[in-house]
């Protein structure tokens, strides 16, 4: 019964989560990536948690910046999480998921119906990777976003929520 | 465009999350809770976190110990997470969800498929919240484990993943 990484990713592989995707500006343009370990810290004040393995593309960028966005996706944005998962892919080319940028800079999709504008308030080295809190600046909620499936990361599949699902 | 706590709880119903029951002794005898928001971190070295509000009654006593256990449920133990999250329950009654206690003394539930023992390596303040980040010391994945039809938790519903769930 100890842990070897296997095992580790073995066990992991039997817990679902969330989906998001982060923007950011960093000295060479606009960064996304994909991370299925976002969740909410603190309502009061807003915080939220996530991390990047010190291996990810964005990890240089995001010890970087003080400013990011979270956009919180669901199964109409499935593509979106794909291509910021790929690695080497261009994330903002702008054919299919156009985005913009706040008046504060950071670049964003239009297309998620859920983002969260954060400061990195803390950055926590652990093993292999980087644990970033951020304090929500501001938040945005499409008109429909209560009628979008929610989108599901398990074992390396992707699920979608909706009345068939619930228990 | 600004964040009030009732704007990010908005915000994050909009995120599912995985469901688990994180036990540990402490002073007063075994403690158990339900945390949405257990993510791993690190496969090499094994790493996790999660978050406590510092509301939670357990919030002091995560302060107190060393070690911890971590089980990832699944739909079969929907009950044990809902008993594990309602105020003043005795958890550890033990009519319907036995339990044991590991050689080094931590308390754990039987029935779960997967747990993990964990030192906690680092608690890190963040607004109402602490963040425990746990070094996985060691994990148990029951044979059925595969078996077992995944939980996630999703704008105060429970949800069931399985081939109809797919994408």
């Amino acid at each position: 019964m100890s842990c070897s990484a296997d095992l580790f990713k073995a066990a992991f592989r039997h817990h679902p989560s969330g989906v998001a995707v982060i923007t950011l500006e960093s000295s060479a343009g606009p960064v996304a990536l994909t991370a299925s370990s976002v969740f909410s810290v603190s309502a009061e004040p807003p915080m939220l948690v996530f991390s990047v393995s010190h291996m990810a593309s964005a990890s240089k960028p995001l010890h970087e910046v003080d400013t990011l966005v979270v956009h919180l996706i669901a199964t109409p944005q499935l593509d979106l999480a794909k291509l910021c998962a790929k690695h080497g892919a261009d994330r903002f080319a702008g054919d299919v998921w156009t985005w913009a940028r706040y008046e504060s800079g950071e670049p964003y999709f239009e297309a998620p119906a859920v983002r969260l504008r954060c400061r990195i308030a803390q950055r926590v080295e652990a093993g292999a990777s980087t644990l970033i809190v951020g304090e929500v600046l501001d938040v945005v909620i499409a008109d429909d976003a209560d009628d979008l499936a929610p989108l599901v990361y398990h074992d390396r599949a992707w699920h979608r929520l909706d009345d068939g699902s619930v228990l």
